[in-house]
Order: structure tokens, then C-alpha cells, then sequence
């Protein structure tokens, strides 16, 4: 995928503000959040198509995580408010990822990189293809 | 209660060791962990019994948390090696209560009590009883 | 204290949308994320006093929680949008307390109560009295 | 690195019984919970070379993760007794790895397999090299 292409993807980038439970004794946020974050770009992303996560999943479409990859620059710190900047992109006719950039709001500083990537299953478990209307964002 | 009665109570003891994501920047563990611990304690408790919370849960019971309490003394540190005493009692013929203790291997010192209160459910959400091989565990 | 007095307390309101990572197989969210919520309310609460939890800290003044209560009445479920209605008050001169209210944004539905209990330390642990700018807020 | 050096190198291989605050409403594992897990992974492995990260970070050395990857192959459930096989490499002189497998203990099945990457500093943040008698573990 081509730079120009990366930037003309569209993009949901939502907020967050560091909680204290997400810190650790080292006095930066432990690693494993940033996958909860990840989580949250996406959400959002989905919600901006117009179909919600919540919505997917009763309508019996899951989007289960088969690899996830983050990349740690600098760390996030308690009350440091957040962008996860997040776009989607197709892997497959049954497979898509999202690429996310964690960026500290104050400056601009990008704390941290990273991707994953999702099968689309049905209630059965059996990999099925998005609906058009999610596929037609994801070009 | 009385404590003799207490003393006689079947406990259980699992043990854990802090993880280094359980604490948080003030170099404790954060404070909403302590309930997981609890949950440990009283999953513990409950597979002493010869019947496993997946187990009950398969067969159509849940005992979700209706109340939770903690006091805490002394910080759990990462690394530490804790105990966590648990105990259960019968509040009412559908519901049921597990207190705790969360004591430190090394020397004995207890860093928090508390107790949680369940509802016993099946699948519909209804409350229902307990089945005597349990509540005469409560006693 | 009487309801007139609570009805006048100053109060913080911020709200989360719950995430994936907070449910449990029951479906709903688990019970020990409410902790986590409540000291979001209380972040909020000390933000709008002008004074930041996190310059609180860099000044040597900490919150430790000692103690800490919920009353579960409905579960939270994804993707809910919630409220964390909260207000403090002065407990001694060396200790105040949070309450709160988890209400579902969508129908005002309060899922759960609770309060958490906070000794005010300075940077050796020795009990020490919140500045004025503080504890006029919490009369 | 070829398999046979893998299956030479020194592995800890700590258990894990799966908690019910880690499972989500798909009624699976939440994702970023793996590397929590790969944590108590490499948390034992330092352990067993006689040196506690607890008493590395206590002299000064930390090992911040600095990239994290992780393959889900197939979901764990709640109370699934786990094994995190864990070994570790070094990348560099001033960074090592460590790679991981979660498996099943019931019947082996490989549920997840990911690797960490850490940088070692002292307490001013400078990349400073690993005492030998760890590197040596490494080779």
C-alpha cells in the first residue's frame, strides 16, 4: 500500500485520557493497554461507517483478533490525553486489519504504532464476507 | 456470627503472586484488582466443593456480584505472594455472601478484608436455591 | 447529612462508553471495572477544583483508597454510554470520601452505587490535611 | 536461529488458571490479556536464573518492553489451565527477546504464540548491557 493511498484512507481517531488503573510501578502505562485502545479505535471507526460493533455482533458478524503488533516509542502517562489514530484496510475477502498510531494530544508526539488483524466470522464460526457498505470503506 | 462459628467455616486458600500489570504508578497494586483476587478466592472455594463455577455455570446457574466491599491496610507489592482466605455463608435461601482475607506468604500480615454478595440465578435470570450439596457447605 | 445537603454538593459528571475489554462471558461488564469508573468520577471531580489528581501527586500530596463499596443493580453492557455522577465529602481532617452513581445515559437507569473512603498522605505516608482550596469544596 | 538451537534453549514454563475478570462477551479471552500472561512468562524465566526482575528493577535495571506480538490461533476459556512456555534470546547487546506459547494443558493445543522485545536501561533511561551471568542464560 502506497503512501498516497495510506493518506487517503479514512480515519477515526478517537480520544482518551490515561486512567491511573492503566499505569504500572514504573510509572508509565502498562503495555498491554494499548491493545484496549486499539480496541477503542476501531470501535469507533466501525461506528463511523454507520454500523456499530454492538450492532455487527447481534446481527451475528464477529471480528475475532487472529495477530495483534505494537510497536512501544515513548511512554503514555497518567491524565496524558490521547489520540488513537486509526484506519482499516482489506487483507482478504474474509480478513481485514487496522493500522493505528497512538498520538500524545499535548504535541503531537507518536507514543506508539501498531496493527491488527481480524477474521469475519459468523454465529457458526465459518468466515464470511463484510456486507458491501463495510468494504466499500476499507478500499 | 460468632467467631467460634466463623473458625469452624470450610476455607479455602488460593495463593497468588502480584503481577507487575496489577500495580500501579504509586507502586502498589491499583486498588479494583483486589476483587479479582476475591473472585479467585471464592472460584477456589467452589471447586472444593466438587462442583466448579464453569461447571454450575453450564448447568444454568450464576451467582452474579449484587455487592462488594474491600478495606485495605497495607499495599500489595509486585512479586508478592499473597493468600487469599475465603470463606462462604448463606445470606438467604438465594443468595449467598464469600468473605476475604488477602495475607502476605511472607510474614503473615493481612493487607485487606472484604466480602462479596451474590444472587443465585438461572438461565431466565430468576433467582433460584442452591442445591443442598453446596448450602450445607454454607452452614 | 441530610438529602438537602447531598442535593447541593458540588458534583463532577464525566462520562465512558463501556468497552469490550470490560465485559465478561456473563455478558456484562465485570464487576471489578466499576472501581476503575469511579476514580475516573473522582479524576473529574478534583479536575474542575483546578487543582489535577496528577499535580496533586507531583506535589507530594496522595489519595490512597482504604476503603471501597458497590452495589451492583444492573450490569453495564457494551458499548453503553454511562454517566459517573460524583461528589465528595470531608470524612476527618486527614480523610475524605467519593460517592457515586453509575446511570446508563440512554434511560437515567442507575446500575450502581458506591463510595470509596481516602486517607491524604504526604511523600513519607504521614497523614496530612487537604489545602483549604480543597476542603471548601467538600463542605 | 535454527530449531535446534530453540529446543536447546533454557525454558520456564509457568501455568496459569484462567480468570473469569479475563474473559469478554464473546465468551473467549480478551485479547491484551496474552500479554499479561507473557509477562508471568518472562517474570519466571528471570526467576529461575536466580534473579527476580523484582530485585533487577530494586538494582536499577528495567526492561521496557519495546515491541510485542502476538498470533491467536484459538481462544481460551474461563478456568482453562494454561502453560506459558517461555525462552528468551538476545537481539542485541543492549536488548534481548523472549518468545512464548500458550498451550492448553488439557491436550496441548497451542492457543497463541507471540514474542517481546525489551531494551535494557538503567535508572537514568540509558541502554546499558545485561550482567553475564544473565546473557549467558541467552545463548
Amino acid at each position: 500500500m502506497s503512501h498516497a493511498r495510506a493518506d487517503q484512507r479514512r480515519r477515526a481517531c478517537p480520544t482518551v485520557r490515561v486512567r491511573y488503573a492503566e499505569t504500572d510501578q514504573m510509572g508509565v502505562v502498562y503495555y498491554a493497554n494499548y491493545l484496549v485502545w486499539f480496541e477503542l479505535g476501531r470501535t469507533e471507526w466501525l461506528r463511523e461507517t454507520g454500523w456499530t460493533y454492538r450492532e455487527m455482533e447481534a446481527e451475528g458478524l464477529a471480528l475475532p483478533v487472529i495477530e495483534a503488533h505494537c510497536e512501544y516509542r515513548l511512554g503514555a502517562r497518567y491524565d496524558d490525553h490521547l489520540e488513537i489514530r486509526t484506519s482499516g484496510r482489506l487483507v482478504s475477502p474474509v480478513r481485514l486489519a487496522f493500522d493505528y498510531e497512538v498520538v500524545r494530544c499535548a504535541d503531537g508526539a507518536v507514543l506508539a504504532v501498531g496493527h491488527t488483524v481480524h477474521a469475519t466470522i459468523d454465529r457458526s464460526g465459518r468466515p464470511v464476507r463484510l456486507p458491501a457498505r463495510v468494504t466499500e470503506l476499507l478500499r
